[in-house]
């Protein structure tokens, strides 16, 4: 196949058209674009704001609203859909510009599908659906009819477009959502960073020499820029809750295949043995994690999707309080200063609030991850080596790392056995923790650090073991990394990490959210009601929430 | 550990221990005892009527009911626990000696357990829970406090007795049931015959020299006699619904692990990457049925076993008639004309009905069973052999047949991957059957045989599927073998197999009712109301429909 491809053209012809993409009109100037590189420290946010190519009403839309209380204005017809996906694809332009978060961008068809909805709406007086003219990002992984799914290989340069949609991207639009870009993901998706080959490194929109995490890359910085309000990633190990940590956005791992995986770009092949992937939204409110998760399963995706769990979706009571485990971590491999900080505040603010909140003693991360680790490596057909040899790709540094860390003790059958074995005994061990403390969620740290440098994230040791235990996960933004109160020494236990303050300084801080297996409806409950402790009802824009809730249709 | 033990006394002890266990006055005379034997066609039915142990009272209590109608008995005061425990247990006891359907037996413990409910039910004017007062009989394989599980291994009896419940037991005797015996497995229980070396065969009550399938074989004949209502088996591949429909009783196979397996006997080694078993009941309605599945997840196993699937209960809305599937079987593996005869009557009873009723065309049954066999030969450490070999025992004709298909192909890391890819690729099939005919269910042959003469079972072909494909399957009890309708020539197909109707006249036919996975509600819903169909409601005894019906407590 190499020989029949001359990927340096495919790829300079990939570059060029990506740039026709975005208008003219929209391109930032020369002296904004200079400014931009994975090794500068600017925000940005400070760059747009020296930007003037939103109007004030397009900087009220993306600015002022979640996506539940945007969905509200469209369905009532204070927006049209065709004025809020122009405004979101002017801003997901620039926030590409600036972090180069975008793949795949086709607002030419969003903005035609924006006027089909108003249409829709004025003729038959009621919306598409629940997700009715509300703009979403989908990460590269998803197919989506007509465009490209390269996910950064060079060798998937040489694929036609999809010829169809994903079954989640299919139920999105029956929802009456937007598709406007797709987003970038690093080589191999296996791990949290943000460089592949064919698009280059996506930058973290609070500090561009920050990694955006991965490997939902694209959507952690298109939504933490609010260029899109509610995106789609996938998460293996932490791919949805990597990124949304780095950038201070709202994240969700469901169970998996509680939403649909079917009819993505080959990645993990067929009859994979190990953990689970689940796809999960990327949101600026913990409602719209909510309003996402609950308008697909209630949908019932295992009529489109077999491998789909037909667990019908329950609409759970608010809880007026919670019983909360907080878990500061492994001291074997101990979080840094600004995850303990972070943790320990909130902690105290869900106490405050009358939650029943218990410091609670866990089985060992280190022995967890040994085990986990082999759920990872079961495919040992060279899959991925033979996607990058055919495009002629090197690894980046990130999947030598992970090399590296998959050598080691032959994989065998036994290996399977072992995995299995492993992952019975951990699901005990942390149904003791849940059951002698009577928890609703536990709270823990969704990394041991925020966004660190690029080539820097690590291994993700704080988002795996929910993977492993395939227990529900979300992600909460909550402060930023503070200097003058996160300069304690730091030692890094077992796994070695090197802790600046000065070169994280600024970064968004957060708290995951771990409930039960299956439990994704208490857990997404238990996410919006602790996040409305942690940050007071306002987060959402004053009018959100006057504004109808949209149900499921 | 061979050479520390002597077998053949243990062996002897055991069997000694046994019989000592039945109460004198409730042997049976030895001129029926010398009719009872694994090549007599005699039935136990009328081997019973020969016989004057039941009181009229225990005749009443032991026929005319089904469990629910008689818990709503129990629960108003009609009758004591006492009484309804007395009653089972000698009609068990005589179960047993036409039989040989019991291991452990413990009616004594049962008695003392009956006369507390009664004191309970006096003292606190309300029930113990939704079981309280029935009899409820158990597969050895599940761990009863202070009794053996020898699950017919010569070795495991130098096993002590259990220390624990099982999960499942636990949950049933604080929902009120009262255990009063365990049933006999066949050696290595993975497969549908009746015989080990400990407690021997079981027989077929119906007619004694079939046999009564496997492996959940003792609960087969034992509910088959009625010597109990509501029983508790296992199914990997056809173990509750084998015995169901060899001894006319109604089964129920879970979607996986939505019962809880944890608590048994060393069977399955930990890490099993195969076909997952489920624990399922036994009845004699198809409402019991429901009263069992309903009462246990409704009580959430998962806070006790955390393998246990957190999937909610539902209460799904009666519908008023049914889309219908119907499989008569693949024309490569064809089914026994009393099979076929009575699929086809119960189709035409269930259009009668007005239920949409469609014959379909389904996925290969041969490259299925390719397929599936893969996830019953994953352990290659040897595991059954050396528990056999730890005994001296020689495997069974069955388990000799079994090791000679797992024979073949080598069994390595690739037989994981090409398990789930076949799992995979059959669950699309299967998925296109059920929604091209928006099929609420599938009705299919449980087996191709009525039950066949001791040690003619073979593979248990329609009932692996739904294992397989973790599917929920019910089996009805649906008419009888008629050696005049049933005369037809019978082709084998590819599999061979001899029918000989002068063999098997008189025994019971079934049907096979089929679900979607985790569609175990609407499943045994449809399974009621097609029972209800194929019956009538007449089938429960007068009085068992205006008895309460027994709720969650």
């Amino acid at each position: 196949m190499t020989s029949q491809h001359d990927w340096k053209s495919l790829l300079a012809a990939k570059k060029a058209d990506q740039a026709s993409r975005i208008p003219a009109e929209w391109k930032l100037p020369e002296e904004i674009t200079s400014l931009v590189s994975p090794e500068s420290s600017a925000s940005a946010f400070d760059l747009f704001r020296k930007t003037s190519i939103l109007t004030q009403l397009e900087h009220e839309i993306t600015e002022k609203y979640d996506a539940t209380s945007l969905l509200g204005r469209i369905a009532v017809g204070h927006f049209t859909a065709l004025e809020v996906t122009t405004a979101f694809c002017k801003r997901a332009a620039i926030a590409h510009q600036l972090t180069n978060c975008l793949t795949e961008i086709f607002f030419d068809k969003a903005i035609k599908r924006a006027i089909e909805c108003d249409e829709y709406l004025r003729e038959n007086g009621k919306p598409i659906g629940p997700l009715h003219g509300l703009p979403i990002s989908v990460k590269d992984l998803f197919m989506v009819e007509g465009e490209a799914s390269t996910i950064g290989f060079v060798s998937y340069l040489a694929r036609p477009p999809a010829t169809h949609n994903s079954v989640l991207i299919q139920m999105l639009l029956d929802a009456g959502a937007i598709l406007f870009c797709k987003t970038n993901v690093p080589q191999r998706l296996f791990v949290c960073e943000s460089r592949n080959n064919v698009f280059g490194t996506t930058l973290n929109p609070h500090r561009l020499s920050l990694t955006s995490g991965g490997s939902s890359s694209g959507e952690g910085a298109l939504v933490g820029f609010r260029g899109s309000l509610l995106g789609a990633g996938s998460d293996i190990g932490g791919s949805v809750r990597g990124p949304s940590l780095c950038c201070g956005v709202y994240g969700f791992k469901p169970s998996a295949n509680r939403l649909p995986w079917a009819g993505q770009q080959e990645l993990i092949p067929s009859g994979w043995p190990g953990v689970v992937p689940s796809v999960g939204p990327h949101a600026v409110s913990a409602r719209d994690l909510t309003l996402f998760t609950r308008n697909i399963i209630a949908r019932e995706p295992w009529h489109l999707d077999a491998a789909a769990l037909p667990i019908v979706w329950r609409d759970v009571p608010r809880k007026e309080t919670l019983n909360i485990g907080v878990w500061l971590g492994d001291s074997q491999i101990p979080v840094t200063p600004p995850v303990l900080r972070t943790l320990k505040a909130a902690a105290e603010r869900l106490a405050a609030a009358g939650n029943q909140v218990k410091f609670v003693e866990c089985p060992s991360l280190v022995e967890l991850l040994d085990s986990a680790s082999l759920g990872y490596k079961l495919d040992t057909s060279g899959t991925m080596e033979s996607i990058l040899a055919t495009g002629g790709e090197e690894p980046i540094q990130a999947v030598q790392l992970l090399a590296a860390l998959q050598a080691g003790e032959p994989i065998d059958l036994d290996s399977v056995w072992k995995f299995n074995r492993g992952r019975e005994i951990f699901l005990q061990k942390w149904a003791k923790v849940w059951k002698e403390n009577a928890l609703d969620v536990l709270i823990c740290p969704g990394s041991r650090q925020v966004a660190p440098a690029h080539n820097h994230y690590g291994v993700p040791v704080y988002t795996i073991p929910w993977n492993f235990l395939d227990f529900p996960a979300s992600v909460i933004p909550f402060g930023k990394v503070d200097k003058s109160l996160d300069n304690a020494p730091f030692e890094s236990g077992v796994y070695p990490l090197r802790y600046d303050v000065d070169t994280v300084d600024g970064a968004p801080c957060s708290v995951q959210v771990v409930g039960w297996r299956y439990m994704d409806e208490e857990t997404l409950s238990a996410t919006e009601l602790i996040s409305e402790i942690l940050h007071g009802r306002e987060e959402l824009g004053e009018e959100s929430h006057g504004a109808p809730r949209p149900s499921v249709l």
